[in-house]
């Protein structure tokens, strides 16, 4: 790894609100959002609450999150923890398992409340923490 | 914040790799793969190469990325720059200025050579700290 010696290689991300979901244990959440995740409420901290003001209901968002029960370590999983799959690259699926477990959410704003977020098809875990929150694109020229 | 104090509320991410990209300036990138971002290479560290091995030209991937030189303060910005628009609360804008700077790219493998993987699109600038590769998700039925 030459040339990178003085690069910085680590950087620290806040929590800027957790997930208050009916969802308790990993084991039990759905794979996906669209697999049957529920509703459930984003909790932001008061000093991001100028960064909420333009979201809206009904506006559909990417959803940030830190999986913060993830195994680092791991580079490689039975896709879908089906062990008759065979063994792929972790960069080639979405498991929660992998050197930094940023979690990805597409989800629907329900409702807009202070500082609170309601948001449909969530599967991450209650008290998972929130990193960021970004707008869908819409396409090139309306933008 | 009363019920947050003892949960942890920081996290370390680590550069898996580093984006080699003709952009070498912000101010010169387009703000987006779409409207013009050129191929770059994705060079990953050694010892994630297991994590790779699955991914093949012509995948489409999220690539998620340290934007290192934001402004992590910003909580309201004029979208895309542009001071006839109102400010708007960055949790509504893909602005890289926000608390977490993480990048979000949507851009297609080209080639896969060892640790190098060239992808198309990318509007990430010449030493960006690559976090995370993801696969864009089929549909639920082929998962």
């Amino acid at each position: 790894m030459s040339g990178q010696g003085e690069q910085e290689r680590c950087f620290e991300v806040r929590a800027i609100g957790r997930v208050e979901s009916p969802l308790t244990e990993r084991a039990g959440a759905p794979r996906q959002g669209d697999e049957g995740g529920p509703e459930a409420w984003l909790v932001f901290d008061a000093p991001v609450e100028r960064g909420l003001r333009d979201l809206t209901a009904g506006q559909e968002v990417l959803l940030l999150t830190w999986l913060d029960r993830a195994d680092r370590e791991v580079l490689a999983v039975h896709p879908r923890g089906d062990r008759s799959r065979p063994e792929t690259g972790v960069f080639a699926t979405r498991s929660p398992d992998r050197p930094n477990p940023i979690g990805l959410h597409r989800v629907t704003v329900l409702a807009v409340d202070g500082l609170r977020l309601r948001v449909g098809g969530l599967e991450a875990i209650d008290g998972t923490p929130v990193l960021d929150v970004k707008p869908v694109l819409p396409g090139v020229g309306e933008r």
